[in-house]
């Protein structure tokens, strides 16, 4: 798609530094990484969010972020990764073009996850309800 | 496997507040949500990380992912959400059973990503022949 970064890093008009390609799939480094060795694993077919993707496509990046992060494990020494995919902007989805990140996590990193809530009495139920109803 | 919290959900041994089910698949609330709606996809065969999940299953994960996601982000009337998955304890994997967030984002919630750094010279190119060589 034109004006999209990631499209243009697909077709090689902006640089990047590669991980991996196979036909369908590019991975390459977050150029504002977590930590070091932070990948992007990225479809060269442009669709916005995970709610666009073609559930074939869909497993093919699945598979292969499950292979690029074994190496990330390895090749930097650590001892477990986070895998995180945004949709839409208020999630934080800066370039609107379907991406995985693999973090790799250190002992020493110090980040937090997001603070957990809880239900009030019978609010997980209402809650339960109005997602089944969508689905 | 025996004393693993989500396989006794899975078992019906300890109750959830269900979302979805298929013949390879529970989805069911978060009870301590970040965001109202807050849901995790599992397999229901005991693989403890994305690295030790059949090809098959991820699919089929990722699969009810996409899904389950549309219905959260329509039933929660979000306007967005993350998919996080983690992966060995130093990530913040507390259940060692793999897992997929599915977090509903609200442009009020105050959620902050994890700051990001970058390379010096050379440095993004040395970090991806580490990860290369893994491969």
């Amino acid at each position: 798609m034109e004006n999209c970064i990631f499209c243009k890093i697909i077709k090689g008009e902006i640089p990047c530094t590669k991980i991996y390609e196979d036909s369908k799939v590019l991975a390459f480094l977050d150029i504002g990484p977590v930590n070091k060795g932070h990948t992007l694993v990225v479809p060269k077919e442009h669709h916005e969010t995970l709610l666009d993707m073609p559930d074939d496509l869909l497993a093919g990046v699945a598979k292969a972020t499950k292979k690029i992060a074994k190496a990330v494990k390895e090749g930097m020494k650590v001892n477990g990764f986070n895998v995180l995919q945004s949709n839409y902007r208020v999630s934080g989805q800066i370039v609107p073009h379907y991406h995985v990140h693999i973090i790799p996590r250190l002992e020493t990193d110090g980040l937090k996850h997001w603070s957990q809530g809880k239900y009030g009495d019978g609010e997980a139920e209402g809650t339960a309800e109005k997602i089944k109803k969508a689905l």
